[in-house]
């Protein structure tokens, strides 16, 4: 099962992959624009992080709001601890991390964002990591944080300063081993080893960034969205129309693909064959499909205007696309590339299948 | 959910993972030694492939028996194709591989296993692959099969012949790219890269085997407990007290880590920190925790006699554990290594979590 996000109405669908079809449509969830969801770790409930700060619990079963309560100001998303008991919303207003009982959304720790600097920060990248711990970044304050919750009442928090300026976004790789930091405010990526925090976060990557010659950025791509594939993650360049190829075991540039646009979201197909990228304003009505064996483009669809985000089913036979200004969500088979089918979705932004329950940093 | 073989009385417990209980017990599967089980893409409905050659589609719900046939006279295992839409059953008597359709179980098609040396073989190492192909071994011929479904009136198969004496098991890695098989008639292991089957089978890891000095085998490993993490998988030695290290890049041997007896299960926790391995008797009362950085065993645990299956809940923070001659499931929390819980089960041996659906090649 899974659900669409429809930004502009505040509404969800939910939606089964076996036969592609509709189950439940449901309203009321507030600002979705930029929205994103976790799910229980029975698959059953799919919590909601909207803009206004909103967190609602969605029984995707009964297709109804189980609960919902608005957490902050303005929320940009969220995680689920490893063991399903604990759900972590990261605020940009009040700059911070609040932590709920899965369960009654009771507030259980409310970690406020203040770095050395004493300013209060916007928080970005939070994600779940093994062992009921959470990470996430402080824009302003350029620290990294790791929150515990092994000791429910008594969370420990280990803080990480000067990793890099302005880290914007983050991710986790598939394993929880590595945190990785896109910084605004300087080249490079800020990394660290969960296996060893007491090593501390180091520089990577130090071509990855904007560059001398700053493009302006239409879209700062999403991170969640690196794709690794055997050794290799492909990774959405900021600014220029390349994915940047990395190697996951020196950390270091292997190459850059020339793509169509500003890439925002590069994907690994499940099996890791084959990458899709879809770009930024105003390229995105365009979708291609790379190689990661040959590295080259095999493909380039054009599903309509403002491509926003892909989906793979869970084994990667298909993808659901959402195709925010035709009202479309278009599903492909991922070996012939044709499209099978259509569902009509108002404004449709990002798809989240429940599978995602039981993977780590998703 | 999940679901638990009692191998003694024909049934099977279905459980949850979320609080630890059982839902529903259900009898009249057959001969269930050595029995496994794969799931329907909507983790509804577990296909039981039993030795008697029975094929059971469960629905898990309802905790009873959707419908069930006799299919061959000795099967030893079954795979689903990666839409969901086809189950496949590898049989010993009368050798060959037995399709159907995964909803009504009717059969869609019939493989004899008849190799270039027209004995007719048992088949053993079946799996699936991406792109609806299934792949396996013929055990008396010495070759390796692909039946490509895409056609399904017109199943397309591509034999490898003597890739090496006697096959007697099989795994694919975990993005589906790999198909490895054991070799019981000679050292090494013969290995199909599925982007490239032109290229045909090639032989690695000449060192791995039962060696010179043949050791009795008490029981053969289970090659599907291959421990993937990183670029290095954990593969249980045959009829050594070892576990031997493998780097994925090279196809050679790193190292053999000594163990407490013969493995039989190798399997990584899902983040590939820690690998979990039981033993052969008369050693299967012992179960040992290696780290698979330093690759040091961190914890030898006692959990009773005949350890026989383990399987760690999705994101890992919990194993479940068989324990046949103790009637026990022991649930260990995977980071302090201390018993939860412990579940009664007549005689239970294989436990499988409905997460595996969402998986290539389980």
């Amino acid at each position: 099962m899974g659900v669409i996000i429809e930004r502009a109405t505040g509404s969800v669908q939910i939606v089964e992959h076996s036969t592609s079809s509709k189950l439940h449509h449901v309203e009321g969830l507030g600002d979705l624009s930029h929205a994103s969801i976790v799910f229980s770790r029975d698959e059953r409930y799919a919590y909601v992080f909207g803009r206004d700060g909103g967190l609602t619990k969605l029984d995707i079963l009964n297709g109804a709001v189980a609960k919902r309560i608005v957490q902050g100001g303005n929320s940009i998303g969220g995680a689920i601890s490893q063991d399903g008991d604990l759900v972590a919303v990261s605020n940009y207003e009040p700059g911070g991390v609040r932590i709920f009982d899965a369960s009654s959304l009771e507030l259980i720790a409310d970690l406020p964002a203040i770095g050395t600097n004493n300013i209060r920060s916007k928080v970005i990248g939070l994600v779940d990591a093994p062992g009921d711990r959470f990470v996430f970044s402080l824009y302003e304050a350029d620290e990294i944080w790791i929150v515990d919750l092994t000791d429910r009442e008594h969370p420990e928090t280990i803080k990480f300063t000067e990793v890099g300026r302005q880290p914007y976004d983050a991710l986790i790789t598939p394993d929880g081993r590595y945190y990785i930091a896109g910084l605004f405010g300087e080249n490079g990526m800020a990394l660290l080893d969960l296996w060893h925090p007491e090593r501390g976060v180091r520089r990577i990557l130090d071509q990855y960034g904007r560059g001398k010659e700053k493009m302006p950025v239409y879209k700062m791509p999403h991170l969640e969205g690196w794709a690794v594939a055997g050794d290799t993650a492909f990774v959405p360049a900021i600014g220029h129309h390349e994915v940047v190829v990395v190697d996951l075991r020196s950390w270091g540039q292997v190459s850059r693909i020339p793509v169509h646009g500003q890439p925002v979201f590069v994907m690994a197909r499940p099996d890791g064959r084959h990458v899709w990228v879809n770009f930024a304003f105003p390229d995105n009505d365009v979708i291609q499909v790379l190689d990661t064996e040959s590295k080259k483009i095999i493909r380039t669809l054009k599903p309509g205007k403002a491509v926003l985000h892909m989906e793979f089913t869970p084994r990667g036979e298909k993808v659901w696309v959402s195709v925010r200004d035709e009202d479309q969500v278009q599903i492909y088979d991922t070996h012939n590339f044709e499209k099978v089918t259509t569902l009509p979705a108002e404004k449709p932004s990002g798809i989240f299948f429940t599978n995602r329950a039981h993977k780590i940093g998703l």
